[in-house]
C-alpha cells in the first residue's frame, strides 16, 4: 500500500501508560512502551514501524507524559517533535484522546484519526494495515460514526472489555467484497467475572476491546461536546504546552471507553483477524512468543538455559543468562536492578507486589 | 587471647577452591573465597579475621592460585605478599599442603601448622580460635600426630567425609579440665551413601571432616616424606615463583584427606562444638544466615520482598532487588550477569548446569 491513498489520515499513538503488572521491566522512569518486549524494538518504536509504508511519519501523533517525550522522540525519530504532544498528567485515555483531536483538527479539518496503544503488539502488519485503511475509510464515509477494533478472543479473559458484536453493516461505497465487514456494537462489557467471560467466549458473539479506534474529525469532537464538553472546551484551542498545566489541572479523569464509547449512538466495531496481545502482564507474552520443545518462552535479548524447566516465561536483557532448573510454570524476570520470580498464574498480583514497594521500596519502581 | 603465647604457630589458609555448587555468585574469576557471603566481607577475608587477637597477621599464609594472589592480597592486606603462595595450578590439597609446609618449615623449623579451608564459615571465634589453641598446643607435644577437627553433624550429609571417632586420648602436660579433649581416629569414610549416612548420624560415633587440620611441622613432613615422597621432593625446597611452574608440572593431584590422613598412624580428632558450615552450595546458607517469620533466608547485601513465599534462599547484592511472589523452597540467586532460580532440594545440581555452561555459556562461567 501506498500512503499517497491517505493524506487525510492522522494516527494518534497513546504513550501515556505505565504498565504496572510488566514490572520490574516496565518502571516509572521507563514504562512498557519503552521497552523492547519480543522484539528487538521498544513496544512504541513497532507501534510506529508497524505503519510504515502505509502512512508517512508527518501523519503520526504520539500523546505522552511530560517526562516521557524525550524517550518518545528517541523511540520514534521520524515523528516530529511537534507531533509529540506532552500530558502534564496522566488523565486516562480521554482527555489524551481529546488533546490529539483538538490538534489534529486544527491542522487537518478533515482527517480521519486512528487511535493505537503504543504497548500493544499486533500481527501481521500488512493485514493490520488493510484492516486500519478499511476502517479509515469506513470513517470517512459514515462522519458520526466512533469505530473500534474487536479482537477475537482466545480466551476467557477477565481484565479485558468485551464488546457484544450487533448487526453486520452494509459495505460503504468505497468497500469491496474482501474487505473486513463493520459491525454495530451491541454492548460493551467491562472485566467479567469468570463464569460471564467464558459465556462470552462460548458464545462467539463476543470480542476483546483492543483499545484501538477509528473516527473523522467531526465524529470524535461531536461526541466530545456531547459527553465531555469541559474536557473539549479546556482543550479545543490546541493549547501549546505552556498552556497545558492549566488547561489539565482541572480536568477529570476518563477512559475513552467508558466516558464516550460506552454512551455514543452509533458505535461500530471490525473484527480484527490478527495476532494481538496487550502485553498487559508477563503471561501474555506467551501470545506472541515462541515455545521452545519444553513450553518455556525467554525474551529480552539474554541469554536462557533450562535445566529440566517447563513452561516458564522468562525475561532478560542482552549479555545476561537466567538459568533455570528443575522448576515449571514460573515467570522469571530481571531487569535493571531487580528480579522477580512468580508462578505463572500470579502475574496479576504483580500488581500487588508494586504497590508494596511505593512505601516498602520505591527505588525499585 | 595474647598472641605472644603463640610465637609458633602458622596458618595455613587454602584460597585455591572453585566452589562450582556456588555459582552464579562464584565464578571462575572469582571463586567462593572472594565473594561476601552470609557477611559484609570475603569469605577469604573473614576466615583472616576470624585469627584477630589470637595470632598475629605474620602467623598466615594464604596458597592460592596464580590468578588469585592479586585478589588474595587485597581481601587480607595484614597478611605479608611473601606469605601468599601462587600455585600455578591445582593439584587439589595435598601438593598446596605440601608447599606451605616447605615454605614455614624453611623458615620456622619447630613450627605447629594450622591448616584452614578460606571458604568455610566457622563461629564464634572466641570458641574457634580455644580450640585451635588446644589443638595447636597437642600438636607440640605429640610431634607424629595429625589433628583434624570434626565437625558434630546435625544431618545425614552424604556430600561430606565422616569421622568414626575413637578413644578418648589423656591429656597432654598443658591440657586444662576444661580443654577439649583428643581421640584417636577409628575412620574415615567419604561421601557415604543416605542410609549409612543417617547410620553415622543416630550412632552418635562419627563427626564430620572440616578440612581444618593442625600437625607440627615434623608430624606433617614425616607422612609427607612416607606418603608423598615425590611430592615432598619436588618441593622441599620451598622453590619460589619462577621454579614453581616446573616443580609442579609432574606433581600428582591428591588430596590430604585421601593421600595421608586415611593413611597415617596417629591421626587425632578434636570434637568442635562449633557453628560451622562449608558453604558449599546454596542450601548450606540456611546454616548461617537468620531466617525471617516466613522461613526465607536473604543474603549478599541486596533487598528481598517476598509476598506469599516460604522457605527461600536468596542471594543478591547490595542495591539490587530480589521480589518473589507465591513461590516456596526456591534458590534464588543474582550475581553479575546471571540469575539463578532452582528449588532448594536441586542446590546440588548447581553442578551440572555449570558442566552445561562450559559448552553452552562458557562466558557466564
Amino acid at each position: 500500500m501506498s500512503n499517497k491513498s491517505n493524506p487525510n489520515i492522522h494516527v494518534v499513538i497513546l504513550a501515556g501508560g505505565r504498565g504496572t503488572r510488566f514490572w520490574p521491566a516496565s518502571r516509572k522512569a521507563q514504562p512498557k512502551q519503552f521497552l523492547p518486549v519480543a522484539s528487538g524494538q521498544s513496544l512504541l518504536a513497532a507501534t510506529c514501524e508497524r505503519l510504515k509504508g502505509w502512512i508517512s511519519p508527518d501523519q503520526i501523533w504520539i500523546v505522552t507524559g511530560e517526562s516521557h517525550t524525550e524517550a518518545s522522540a528517541k523511540a520514534c525519530p521520524q515523528v516530529s517533535p511537534s507531533q509529540i504532544l506532552a500530558e502534564p498528567c496522566g488523565k486516562n485515555t480521554l482527555p489524551a484522546i481529546a488533546l490529539a483531536s483538538a490538534h489534529i483538527t486544527a491542522k487537518h479539518p478533515d482527517a480521519v484519526q486512528i487511535v493505537l496503544p503504543a504497548d500493544h503488539i499486533v500481527a501481521p502488519r500488512e493485514a493490520f494495515q488493510d484492516l486500519l485503511d478499511t476502517a479509515a475509510r469506513t470513517a470517512q464515509e459514515r462522519p458520526n460514526a466512533l469505530i473500534t477494533l474487536g479482537i477475537r478472543p482466545t480466551h476467557p479473559a477477565t481484565g479485558f472489555g468485551w464488546i457484544e458484536v450487533g448487526d453486520e453493516q452494509p459495505p460503504t461505497a468505497t468497500q469491496s467484497a474482501q474487505d473486513a465487514k463493520a459491525h454495530r456494537v451491541q454492548r460493551f462489557v467491562e472485566k467479567p467475572d469468570a463464569q460471564k467471560a467464558l459465556e462470552y467466549l462460548e458464545s462467539g458473539r463476543f470480542l476483546w476491546n483492543s483499545g484501538m479506534f477509528v473516527w473523522s474529525n467531526s465524529a470524535i469532537n461531536a461526541a466530545l461536546g456531547r459527553y465531555a464538553p469541559e474536557t473539549q472546551e479546556a482543550l479545543k484551542d490546541a493549547p501549546q504546552q505552556a498552556d497545558l498545566a492549566k488547561a489539565y489541572e482541572g480536568l477529570a479523569s476518563a477512559s475513552i471507553d467508558t466516558g464516550i464509547l460506552e454512551k455514543a449512538e452509533e458505535v461500530l466495531v471490525f473484527p480484527a483477524n490478527l495476532t494481538w496481545s496487550d502485553v498487559g502482564s508477563w503471561e501474555s507474552l506467551t501470545e506472541v512468543l515462541p515455545a521452545d520443545a519444553d513450553g518455556n518462552h525467554a525474551d529480552g535479548g539474554g541469554d536462557l538455559m533450562a535445566l529440566d524447566t517447563r513452561n516458564c516465561i522468562v525475561h532478560t536483557p542482552p549479555e545476561t543468562l537466567v538459568a533455570l532448573l528443575g522448576v515449571e510454570d514460573l515467570v522469571v524476570v530481571r531487569s535493571g536492578d531487580a528480579v522477580l520470580v512468580a508462578p505463572r498464574k500470579r502475574g496479576q498480583d504483580v500488581r500487588t507486589l508494586v504497590d508494596l514497594l511505593e512505601t516498602q521500596g520505591p527505588q525499585f519502581l
